[in-house]
């Protein structure tokens, strides 16, 4: 019996886009608002989504505590109340935009998560503004 | 013109998550909280998704008047205000996590609705866990 | 410079109503399918709202992870995954009504906070139905 | 890397349902309520998910600004405070329903949008009835 | 013990805003996109909260069921599918705006509940556009 | 006939609370993770409700559209996409709470609003937290 399962989470951060290989002008032209030197921040809110095989002795796929433990551990205190660009090591050279941020917590939650499971991730980063990965089609 | 409809309904019920074959100490391990003895509950949030071809003439895949009767008569008036445990002969002998629950929705819409069609099934237990079935990938 | 703060938190549990003063008969007419006798049961989200003066020197009416920790101590600790008929002494001899629980919940609050500041709880068992106290008007 | 990002927009319109070819009992018996000669109407919530490569420069799949523009200049200003049955070219000789004004949404977005996305539509007529096209199986 | 109770409820309708002793350049100056002859609509989402006091043999102040009904009988049969303006008595001299629809919705209700309660409406008309009547202060 | 209307905006922007009366000790065991030295943001979500007469030649309160306008013009421009602590004037002695933000905010709209009319914001820092000025008793 193949599954998914789902759990939501939030975390709050600042972040700007710049490109430091683009002009001003051209960081301007690309990221308008988005590129204002003193940060500007957002409320992410978090989908995440395994498939796989439910256990009958549990009727779980996963226990949703474990889950939600390591959506905890791994991405809540690693990003919450956070500057993306300056507080997290890995976004030192990638620019941290919703979709560079949805894939690292992909590759983050893929380390803690038993290779047998499916992983998906969607990243809102306002309620109008989403990004998924992997891509759904 | 393949094309997915989707409706919602929702349904509040208690229930209890205990496996009659483990100890009483690997229950409350496994199922913390959720093994109470005197029960819990929640209100469900169900999102079924047909897929399936439009009919021309009515610019309809299915009237969605049906399918709201048939959540209505089949889901609904079956779980409503009901002791998953004690009143639902199907959980006699499974336990009733949100995924099993949505695996038997699945079944139960299966069985009333055509077979032209392709059923999904998304429960939502509280706003931040849910699962769904046919799993997405 | 008087201002309200809110702050929204939720809980699961089960109950059912039954006044053992009424016939069966009447408890089913006045009850409905809340006097099932195996239990239903609902998500409560619940928003209580504090009214006072600013602190100048923090910008805050009261810390709101002071007033996390209280609602998670006193309110979701004590009603969380439980059953509010059998597992909580104040319901003993009241009914566990909605409005009932609201003002439950508004008094364990007026007892943990300072006496200086206005308290109104809105809690919400469905959706679609809420409670408040005290009333609006 | 292969991406999907969403956007949401809302419009509001009045239609009707009512084929030509029915009589007025068969109009009357299959679309009830939503066939009252005088119109009714809906706020339409549109969620639009185009998928493909993210572009390294910019951390961008698309810049979310040109989709918004799209969705603004092509979509919004094309449907809202509009009547669907009157005003809108594309439905003189089919029927306004949420499946055919979902799959119309999706041919105006492919025709403004390069061939190298892949473009999916999400239209929630109600907050409980949506449909998507392409079909999600 | 005076407390609040709430319910939600929605209905679908179309309206268009024109007011016959403006000239159409005055029409279309203050009303725009909402003066469209052709009409447009909206899925009107309803809040309707009743003070009073608690009946301490049920622990309810109403039965909600009771409340539920009248809405459903008084107010969603009443508005539901159709057009304001032209299948609405009370709309024949009266803009139906969202206000005068907010203020009609509570004479309507005011004249089927009991006098010792006390009735507010809350109506939106959008998602970010609402009325509440009486006013708040 | 004296009525309530709502309006709801959003906007972006990143902020820290720190008071440099205070040692840094302090600051941090009075703002926790608020006092990130490098920024933390939010979505901000705010309701302003104007009260007052409706005008019986519009149906309208206030046109909404005025409204809009206004809080577009006066909040979401000055706000959105900024850092509250360096961006803005208004915060350069005061700490950028959401108290002091919703206060600012009420300030701001009663200037650009008739005197007739009675104000009040309520603003969402996160889905869980929300400030209301005036207070609401």
């Amino acid at each position: 019996m193949r599954i998914t399962i789902s759990r939501r989470a939030h975390f709050n951060a600042a972040h700007r886009l710049h490109n430091p290989n683009f002009s001003d002008e051209k960081n301007e032209a690309i990221f308008g608002k988005c590129n204002n030197a003193n940060y500007h921040g957002h409320n992410y809110e978090l989908e995440v989504r395994i498939s796989g095989e439910i256990n009958p002795e549990t009727g779980y796929l996963l226990d949703l505590k474990e889950l939600k433990d390591i959506i905890h551990d791994h991405i809540e205190e690693k990003f919450d109340h956070k500057n993306l660009n300056l507080d997290i090591e890995e976004f030192k050279d990638i620019l941290p935009s919703t979709e560079n941020l949805c894939i690292l917590i992909h590759k983050i939650l893929t380390s803690q998560l038993d290779k047998k499971y499916h992983i998906s991730v969607k990243l809102w980063e306002t309620a109008r503004n989403a990004v998924e990965y992997p891509a759904i089609n």
